[in-house]
Parts: structure tokens; sequence; C-alpha cells
């Protein structure tokens, strides 16, 4: 029997199960017990302190009752991105409502007892969120903080040529940034090889007290403005649901023929052009269906309907009736049986099995990973047999390497890289040797470069915020990828990389959830080298921001040479459920470890380095330290100006390339015990430690531990246009200063005095010849490590 | 004489004056002397490092010698504001050109030894930035990180009805976030009261790598682009200088008469509807007039002329021909005389005295910066003469303090509150009975609230990037103002105010420039009481991000209730040069100190108080310390405690407002010297602080002092859907937790066994009743300080 989606009776039960999940979904807000109102609504029934939202809700259950609809329509493979925010009970509502959240969550049955605990746990201590958080069937993205969801629905689809990611995107939230930019995701999505993304602007009107700008705009000047961005926006525009179900159905019918006309026509034809992609401006009140009015002013339709809007509460059943009207008003005898279980006849508008939203494979994507296949690190080793003696730059050999990573999972399409515009100023130019970027925009040669319909790299928009919510929504449904951008600008995305810890972390207390492949972000262009950038360029904070997070969800890697950054992307590659930051540096610079020393720095996170070190097993007199690139030059090249002038100065050198394994194992399992922290640092020598960063993070760091005779040469917040080694000279980490800081920290310090005013000479003279001649000493530039004799 | 400003000859000056300065700007890339060719070129003329970049400038010089043009036609009151990166010549260039330079530099004479100085020292280590930094004349906007050009250009016109911003965007820059929702500041400016924002896209199709999205589509997807946010585009677009600039003559006449309409359409009909103000799209080459091609690739007209278009320095002269050739494209000898003077007849283009763009007195605003009139703080102060009595919502009393402000300020028009959306949420509702949001869109009563065509609130867009970049442009250009928002979606603009930093730290170091007003930004909505919103709402982290920055431009305050919170108002509000972080509740919630204490607290950063100390000036047993609403709740309730169950114990408690007054005087001058620290937090006695953010901050602090021996709870990343006890509780902040980490890190803690047993009960009690009840204990929303007896 064919079923007619469109006819009266049909629309009946959408309206049904529409006026269902609103009932659900304010029984949610207030209620903690008679959930079928079988009983006059009594103080007990009512929570202490309903805290949640309203006006949000009943225009997203309307869109899911209708994405249901075509879902079965015309089988869709669909998945829901709910961007407003505080629309907890949406996604709640609907899950339970097609039983997935009974499957999940087997304690929360489909009838009055499981309707009460559903109802009780919203908003509740120890119950669920406001939000579509992690513990929320089908959810991959919780939306507490605006502006993410068309990127996260853009990421989704790469690669998911049948998947449809419906983002709703609410009319507040289209005033952030991040999502005004992430319309222009259309140019990255190719019809053939990728799925689809179906925006519904959510105009409701309001935010949380103001009306929102583009519903104070005539429809003329809205569809001129998704034009413009290459979309092709439809209207549904209307306040009385009889009329809203007809035009939204067919509206939505329209929709999404046109989608798979535009997929057909290029995959039948091998179009690749830019598809005008349909989206849809759902124009409903905020708070439509709720309570008209209170106090003498309007709630529905209104930015009143924003939070809880009739108050009554546990203490104040002034108003209960108003409630139970409300509630009433979606006739829930009509909906539910007597064991308030919903009806089957309206049960039938949900899909089934996997077709259910809230229960998407993309959603919880455990069984879809596919782990990478990973080249042998040892093929693009440098051979650093003897140490110092090559230069290369660490990210053009990374780019070989990824090169290869592209290769090998060529078929599995499930590795992509992300950035900002700098995948070739980043020195990863050799992955374009083996795919392109990805751009469905108009390409011109000869005066564009590695531009194609598809391609593994996606960086044609200058926004950090596009390419890495791009990266979430890719490993969010589980591929694997990296972002990789100039350190400084990271701090763009600092909010939305919190945003990301907060629910691996919330996620990984779900049972039923599957840990999701890794986001790595290599900081590259970094602080000590921004030469014609300068100051506004120099910021190492992402290191602190992320360190402030849980540890078990964050890796911060500084690897110092082209070997150790190959062993540390073996590492993350196929990681689970963390956050990995990588520091590399992009220029050429002098070669040290050998895989083998790389793979140990790596596996244990820091190494003492006994081809730098004078100690010979014995407590050493210092402790020299350095993490990152330029930290570890100058650390080395005063290790040498050391030995040469106190030959008998006993030095242990060790790297550091996990730093947060410096941390106490009472705040980190992980972290080195008290003990294997003193055997490594000593108890109380003098610890010269050269940091790549800000200098208050290895301070922390060392707080918890016993010795605190530490000596920091980080990154001081100076900066300017200026050279490599000059930049160091004014952070005070450049070999000179390093020296000056080894000799005064002896507890004989005196009896050197010499060496600093030798040292005070040299960087004088630095500073002489830099002003004078725009580079660095020769003997800076042209220096070598010679090893110790 | 009149001047025909559209004549052959006059447009032919312009076309001299813009070869002058794009002579001039190719110059600052490559040379280091003989800058105008006299001599055959050779290596010592020559930048050992040419770095910078070409790309953008040449448009922009075009578009600055058509701005000197109108500024000269109409008399206008204009500036310049230069969004794309990398831009630094434009800026120095034209202003070398019209004297600004050298009347702020006077080393930087117009003759051939200035021109080889102003040369030698762009992008040149000691020199000046490739940005349009500090310490370029007329710059309020470095745009080293890019998307807030137009933010920044509609802040500035607030409440300066004549002044034109002419901001130039770059077509990379608008792919960003930040400037993609910043179109729409449209809406927030009052055509009576305000002046103009005129946006230039600088459409030259190419960014760092990759071609831009906007040059990609035609011209009628763009005109919708613009036309959908509100703005009227005018096209002008070519690459021949002839035609162009009779186009680019003709368009700005239009675009500036339209402007003017508007104005006087407004001012003299008194419609404060939202205009549809023109903005210029233009279209030509990047690279424009430089080398056409290298090595078989283009160059003008391709990505490929970001940077350094040829490949000639110091060590590499192979091409100084082709350098040559280059640079004399521009005929030299037409523009400068023998002495390398712009020869009179082209530098009559330029504007002279104030208006020329770079004296524009906005872009330096000292002298027209007038102070607060600040209302006496005792007027709204509670009565806190027996503390802990009294209970208020700090955020309300400081709204009624922030109404008189603009009450006070209201004839001087140079007081201004940003949010984004989140004024009445945030408690600050008192400021609308004295002024209303700014709002130029439609306005729909009785559905909204507080709009109104002019006032001094401007919150209607949800952006805090747009919110923060507006203020930036008002205290920019010498006008007071603070930016309010919820904790944890401060972090959206981390790097705004990384940037705002680094902007002061440079201008403080140019002796011309004026101190402005400090950026006040205001954390509310905090960590710790985010009920309904939940674990992504909880984000105290800004506190460790700006102390990263160079103390003497950040301030840190956490008032712990409302009197303390208006002694930091009275402190902030005509303060200078500086970012003041405040971090304050907005709940009701027990009041404390006396407006004497607060002053004391504001004054010193810090205080010992009496009455909640048990140590009567003898050495204490232990240090109680909070920093922030809550913890100082949490503590005092722990001093009640520990006081009835351990009346011997020598309690000293400290209060700290200003967070950073810890700091070491090592690394900031006015932090306490270890003598005073000792003094307040003794050498070795337990010290028990609770503070409001992450714990690794207040770690730091302490590292460089001699006591170690601490304790901190502070935020420790857990979060959830909670109460506000239960989320103390949750990261052990609560007085139970404080109570037993008092007694076990005292000598004797085995005697007192029994107190943390009884905590344990507590703490179990709250877990066990905040699952059932959903709500605090009663004895802990009951409690009251009672004070020690």
């Amino acid at each position: 029997m064919t079923i007619d989606y469109s006819s009266k009776e049909y629309l009946a039960k959408v309206d049904a199960y529409w006026r269902a999940a609103n009932y659900i979904s304010v029984g949610q807000l207030y209620l903690k017990d008679n959930p079928l109102l079988k009983e006059p609504l009594k103080a007990s029934d009512i929570k202490a302190k309903p805290i949640g939202h309203w006006g949000t809700i009943s225009g997203q259950n309307f869109i899911y009752a209708h994405l249901n609809r075509v879902i079965n329509k015309y089988d869709l493979n669909m998945f829901y991105i709910e961007g407003p925010g505080h629309g907890g009970q949406v996604m709640v509502s609907n899950s339970y409502l097609d039983g997935s959240y009974t499957e999940i969550y087997p304690e929360m049955t489909q009838d009055v007892e499981g309707m009460k605990k559903l109802f009780k746990q919203f908003s509740f201590p120890g119950g669920v969120a406001s939000h579509a958080a992690p513990e929320t069937p089908g959810s991959i993205h919780e939306g507490g903080e605006l502006g993410y969801s068309l990127s996260h629905g853009a990421g989704a689809v790469l690669d998911n040529p049948d998947l449809i990611a419906a983002v709703v995107v609410g009319d507040g939230e289209a005033e952030t940034g991040p999502l005004a930019a992430s319309w222009f995701s259309n140019r990255f999505i190719n019809p053939i090889r990728d799925g689809a993304v179906l925006p519904i602007l959510n105009l409701n009107g309001f935010k949380i007290s103001n009306p929102t700008i583009l519903s104070r705009i005539d429809n003329e000047e809205l569809a001129k403005y998704f034009e413009g961005m290459g979309w092709e926006p439809y209207f549904v525009e209307g306040e009385d649901p009889a009329e809203m179900h007809v035009k939204m159905a067919a509206t939505l019918d329209k929709v999404v023929e046109k989608i798979k006309a535009i997929q057909t026509n290029a995959r039948e034809n091998r179009d690749q052009t830019r598809p005008i992609w349909p989206m849809i401006v759902f124009r409903a009140p905020k708070g439509w269906t709720g309570p008209k009015e209170w106090g003498g002013v309007p709630i529905e339709n209104s930015f009143r309907a924003h939070q809880v809007p009739i108050p009554v509460d546990q203490d104040h059943m002034e108003h209960a009736d108003e409630l139970v009207e409300w509630m009433k008003s979606y006739r829930p005898e009509e909906l539910f049986d007597e064991n308030g279980r919903l009806k089957p006849e309206i049960a039938g508008t949900t899909p089934k099995g996997d077709k259910r939203m809230a229960m998407n494979p993309v959603t919880n994507p455990g069984k879809l990973i596919r782990d990478l296949r990973l080249p042998d690190i040892r093929d693009y080793a440098v051979d650093n047999s003897v140490p110092g003696q090559v230069e290369k730059q660490d990210m053009i050999v990374l780019g070989e390497y990824l090169k290869d990573v592209v290769k090998l999972n060529r078929d599995n399409h499930n590795f992509r890289i992300f950035g900002p515009d700098e995948t070739a100023s980043n020195r990863l130019a050799p992955v374009f040797e083996e795919t392109k970027r990805q751009w469905l925009g108009e390409i011109e040669e000869p005066q564009d470069e590695y531009l194609k319909s598809h391609g593994r790299v996606i960086d044609s928009q200058l926004s950090e915020h596009q390419a890495e919510g791009m990266l979430e929504g890719y490993v969010l449904t589980g591929r694997h990828g990296i972002f990789v951008s100039y350190e400084a600008f990271l701090r763009v995305v600092d909010s939305m990389l919190t945003q990301h810890f907060k629910w691996l972390r919330k996620a990984s207390e779900q049972p039923w959830r599957t840990a999701i492949p890794s986001l790595n972000v290599v900081a590259t262009s970094t602080v000590f080298q921004q030469d014609h950038n300068g100051y506004t360029h120099q910021d190492p904070g992402m290191l602190g921001h992320l360190a402030d997070k849980k540890p078990e969800f964050i890796r911060e890697y500084l690897p110092a040479d082209a070997n150790t950054l190959l062993a540390v992307f073996h590492k993350i590659l196929n990681d689970r459920q963390k956050i990995n930051l990588v520091v590399s540096s992009k220029h050429p610079r002098a070669q040290w470890f050998t895989m083998d020393e790389a793979k140990e720095l790596v596996d244990n996170g820091l190494k003492m380095i006994d081809w730098a070190s004078t100690d010979f097993g014995d407590e050493p007199d210092v402790v020299i330290v350095s993490s990152g690139t330029e930290p570890t030059i100058e650390s080395l090249a005063a290790i040498s100006i050391l030995h040469k002038k106190m030959p008998e100065l006993k030095i242990r050198y060790i790297n550091v390339v996990d730093i947060l394994k410096l941390r106490s194992q009472t705040l980190d399992p992980r972290g080195l015990s008290d003990e294997e922290f003193d055997m490594y640092f000593t108890k109380n020598k003098p610890i010269i430690f050269a940091f790549h960063g800000y200098e208050g993070l290895v301070k922390d760091l060392f707080f918890d531990r016993h010795n605190h005779n530490l000596h920091v040469h980080g990154y001081r917040e100076n900066g300017d246009i200026t050279t490599p080694f000059d930049m160091r000279v004014l952070n005070q980490m450049d070999r000179f200063d390093l020296v000056k800081s080894v000799v005064k920290n002896l507890p004989n310090a005196e009896k050197y005095a010499h060496i600093v005013q030798e040292m005070n000479g040299m960087i004088a003279k630095h500073n002489q010849y830099i002003r004078d001649e725009g580079r660095d000493l020769p003997e800076v530039e042209n220096w070598k490590w010679e090893g110790l004799k």
C-alpha cells in the first residue's frame, strides 16, 4: 500500500505527533510527576525550580516531525543538528517518541513511569542538559555556544554522499560571526562525493531579549542575503498549524527533490559545478502554541517566550491552572494511551531503526570508523646519526608523510586536512602532489593553484572557525583529520576547542557513546619566527588554554625536529577522544634526534639526551630542559658554550615533547610519579627550562613537585618585526641568556662572573648588528652543533 | 578659484600621487639606500631580506588617493581603516607624502635622506611593522589578525556625527566570521547622532594562496549579498588606471553625496529609519601595476602577488634590473624633485592639517577625551555595617550606578554599554530607565522592549565579536564604555583582546600617541552559577588568558559583593590604556564589605578582614583566602564552621580583589613585595585559597613567593546542569571541602579527623538531597554569617 504523505489524514497524524512532542517538551520543563495530568496538578508534581527554555521548542518540533515525514517518503539518510541554544527538549522528546531514547536508556520506558522519569531528569541536577548535549541520542552538536551548526553539518556530510544534514540554524545564532561565515561552506561540498546540508533557518523572531536582525527585514532582502551566498531560499511562514503543515510538507518535498536532482545530475553527468543548494526559511512565532500573553504583555511571538514562560513552581501554584490548560491544549488524551504510550497510528509517522534521526549511525559512529592506514615513519626519517648536521623544514617532511597518508587511505575517503588558506604557507605543499584543494567555486588557471572540485584539502576560506568547525563535524562522524593553523590565530577558535573538549568529556561518561577520532590541531608559523608578520602574529598561549582542561582529553606535543614530529603524528592519527595540539616549526632548522630517540621522546614524553649531557649518570650540577624547536636549538647552543667554558660542569639535558607528562599524578594519572620526576629533574639542582610558550604553565606544572629551583625562559610577550634569533634575545630565551641563567644559578656563581660578562657582550654585539644589518650575527646564523668532546 | 575635481588635469594629479605612493611602497619593500634610483642599483642598496607584502598595496593606494580627493572636494572629516592584512606601506606611504609622517617622526624628512630612512625601516628589525601598527600615523586598527575592521569603524563613528570611517575590507578578511557578521553593524548607526561607515571591499581576488570566495561570483550575486545585509553596493572595476580614475572619482562623489543626503534627510526631518548606506566594491587586480608574471606564471592578478613578488635581495642581484624597471614604471622623475620632495602640484592633492586622514584627531584622541563624570558610589552602597545580613544582586546595584553614569554624561555623548543580547540577562536593566538600546531595525511593540533609534546600549546583535569590536572602536577614538558578557563566551573574543592588548602595548611605546580610555570587560553569568545552562557555559579561563600578557596593561578584578564592584567601577571608568577584566556575580548573594572596606580592597588589591579572622594580629595557624563571589561565601561559611568546631584555631582571612597584585615584583612592579606578601600570607603556614578560576593561575602567582604551602580550590572543570551550591561541591570549592582542606593541612591534622568525617557526612547528605529534591540543602540555602564570637 502506498502512503499519500501529503493527504489531509497523513498531515493530521504529523500534527498529532507534533502535539505529542510539544506536550512532552512542556512536561519536561515543569513536571516531575503526574505526567499525563490524569490527576489534578499538585505542588509535588512540579519541580522546585523549573528551568529551561521554551521559545525555540515548538518550531523545532514541527520541523523535526516534518523531517520524519520526508525521511519516510523518500527513504532518506538524514540526521539533525540543532543550532539554536537551549532546545534540549527537542531531541529528547522526539527520540523518546520514536523509541530511540528507550533503546539507549531502558529505564526511560514508553509509559507513564518512563515519561515521569523523562520529565523529572530534564534540566535537573544529575539529569540531562537543556542543550542537545552528548547524552542526547542523535546529537553531534550541543550548541551551548552558538555559531557552529552549519560548519558541523558541512563537515559531517563530506565523504558521505547519501547523507543529508538537516541543520536548524537559530536566528540569534545567525548573527554570530562563525555562523555568518559558514554559509560559504557550500563552496566546499562536492555534489558527487559528498552529501548535502539542508539549512533551515528557524526564524522565530527573537533571541534572549531582543528581536533578531534577520526577522526584521522583508523576504526580498532575506532572499537576497541567502542568494548572495549561493543558496536558494524557500520560505515557509505562518502560525496556523493546519496551513503550516501543508506548506511545510510541500516545501520539504520540493527541497528534497531539489537536492536529489542536484546530486543525480552531478553524479550522472559528472557535473561538478557549484550547485545552488536549497535552504528553508522557517518563519513561525517564538513560543508557538504556548501561552499567548502574561501580565498584559505578549509571550508567544516575543522574546518573553525564551525561557520558562509561566511562573509556576512547587512553591508557586497560583497559576497552575494555566499550565494545565496549556498542556491540555495539545489534547494528550488523543495522543497517548492509558499507559502513556504514543498511539500506534501516530507512532507510525516516525522512521524506523537507523532511519530515525536519533539513531543515525553517523551520530555515534563507532562502527563506521576505519583506522587510518599509516605509512612507516622510518621511510621519511631524517638521518640524524650525527645530531645537528642536517637542516630541514619539519612541516615539509610532515607534508611528505601526509601525502602518503592521503594516498594509502584514498579508497576509504576518511582523511582530510583543513585550514584557513594556510596549507601552502604552512609548508604542507607536498600533499598537493597527491591531492588538491576541494573548491566548488570557479577556477581560473594559471592564476590559481591546486584547486579542484574534489580533494582532501579544504582551506580555501580564510576562516579558522569554518575550517576547525568542519574538522569537528568530520571527526564527530567518525573520520580522521587535522586542522593546521598559524599558532597565534589558533586562538580565534579557543572557545570552539573548549566546547569540543566539553563534548568529549561528557560523551565519555555515556557508556553507549563510542569513542571518536581525536581532533588534531597543528600550530605552526609559531611565535618564534614571524619575521615580517611581527607582534600580532605571536601568541603561544594555546598551550596554557588547553592545559586548563581535564588532562584525559588533552595532549600537547612540542616536537623539536622532523623525526619527532613524524613520531607524534604516528601516535595521534589513529588516536581517539582527545584534542591533540602539536606545535611545530615550518622553517629550516637543525635536526637532532634519530627515529629511535624520537619514538622514545614521544612514547615517554621526555628523554635525557646523553649526547648533549655531561653528567654521565651522576647527579648533575644543572639540568637544562627544552620544549619546542627554538628552545631546543638555543639550549643545545648554550650547552656547547657552557661545555667549552666550563668543561667540568655536569650538565643534564632533557628534551620534553609531551609537556603535560610533567603534571603531577594527583591531577593526571598519566603524569610522572614524584620519584620519576625527581629522577629526571633532581630534587634541588637548578633547572634552566627553555620553553616555547608562556612561563606560567611551566611554573604551574612544577608547583606540585619537589624541585622549585626552576628558571623558565619562555615567551615573555616581547615581539616585533625581526629575525628569528632576535626574537629569542628579546625574550631572553637565546643561548647567551640561557648560559647566563645557568651560571647565575650555580652555587659558585661569582666564580664565573666573567662568563656572564662575556655573554652580555655577545648580546650587545647582536643588538648592534641586527639594527645595522637587519640580520643575525654570522656566528649565530652559521652555528652548528659539534658535539661535546 | 574653484577646482574641478573631476577634470582630466586633476585626475592626472591624482594619478601622479598614486604613482608616488606606489613607488614609495615598493621602495619600502626592497631598498635601504639609493631611494630615487639616481645611481645604478647595487647590492648594498637592497635589504638583506626584503620581507613584506605587495598584493594589497597599489589598490589601497589608489583608494587612499581618491579618498584624499573627496576629502578636499567635500571638506570631509574622514579617516582610514585598513582591513586587509599586510598593507603596512599604504598608510606609511600616504602619510609620508602628505607630510604627517615627518611631523610625527621629524627624522623622516621629505627628502632623499628621509626617504632612505623610511625605506630602510620598513619591516626591518627595530623598524616599523608590515601592518598598520600603532607606530603608523592615522591608524586605530593594525589588522594583524583579520576580521574587525568594520566593527572598529562602526564603533568609531558612534557619537561622531560628522565623521566618516572609510573602511577598506580585504576580500580574504571578508571570509572570516567576525567580518561576515559585522556587515550588520548598519543596524546600530543612527544617521542623526552618529557618523557614517563607508565600507570599501578591496576585491582583488586572492588571499595568501587561494582565490577569494567573493571574487568568484558575479556582480549580481555580490550585489544581492550586500543588499541582503542592507547596503547599497557601488561597483568600481577595471585595471586600466585612466579609466579607473574616472570611475572611482565619479563613484566616490556619488557615494559621499549619498551619505550626506541620508544624513541631511535624517537630521532635517528627524527621520531615524534605518538608512541603506552605500558601500563600494572595488575590483582591481591583486598586485596591480606590479610585475605581470614571473617564471612563466602570473604575478599580477594572482595569489602570487601576495608577498614580495620579485626575488631580489642583497645576495641575489640577478633580477635587479626587473626591480628597477618596475620602480621606474612609476616615473619617479615626474613625481619627486631633485631633493626627493613630492612636487608641489602633486602634493596639492593631499588634504591639509587635521583633514589629512593620518592626522584625523580621532585616530590619536588624547585631546578629545573627556573624563566621565562619575556619581558618588556611596550613594549606591549596600549597608554592610553588619556583614552578611543583606542579600543583593551585584549587577543590579551596578546597573543603578551605571544608569546615573549615563545620566551624568548624557550631554557629552561619551559613554556606552555593549553586549551580545545579554544586558538584561546580565541584570543591568536599571540602565533602561535612563536610556535604551540603539537599534535602527524595525521595532514592534509590545513584543519588543527598550528599543529605540538611539540609546547608550548596543546589544541587539548576538555576537561577542561585533559588540566587543565596536567597543574597541569606541575607546580607540577616545570615548568610554564597557562590554558585558557571559563569562564563558568572553572566550569567543580571546584573540581580539590579545590584539587590543598588543595595540596598547605598542602604542604606549610611541611618545606621540596619547593614552586612550581602558577597555572594560565584565564577565558575569559566571561559571559557578549556570543552573540551566550547564557545562557549556562554564569557563573562567579569561583570567589565565589575560594574565599571560604584559602586566602593565592588564587588571583582573574579582569583587565579591556589590560595594566592591562599585569601588572597582569607580576606579576603572576613567582609567587609561588598560584592559580591565571584572568578574562579577549577577545572582542574589550575601553582601559583605562596607564601602570603606571595599575601597581599601580595590586600592590595595587585597585585605585581611578582621571580622572574619581570629588571629588578632598574631601569626595565624592557617590563612584562608578567597577571590571571587562564591569562593568568598564558601570561605566565610567554612570559617564559621571552623570557628565553632575549633575555637582555638587562629584563622586569618584575606579577600583578594585585584588578583594580579599577587604577582612578584620581578615580573610586575605593581606586585606586592616579598615582605608584604609574607606579611599577608606568612612564609609557611597553610594557605587555603578558594578561587573563582582555574587553579594553575594561583600556583603560577605563588611560584616566585616563599610560601608554597598552598592549597588552591578553584574551578576544577567539573560542571553540569545543577544548583549553585552543587557546582561548588563538584569542584570541591564548597565550605565542607574547604574545612577539610584546612584540617588536613594543620600540623596536628589527625587530632581533627572527626571534623573531616563530619564534613564528608555533610557532602554525602548534600549529594543525596540534590538528586532527590533538585535543590540545595536548607541549611545551606538558609545559611547566614553570624559573626565570630
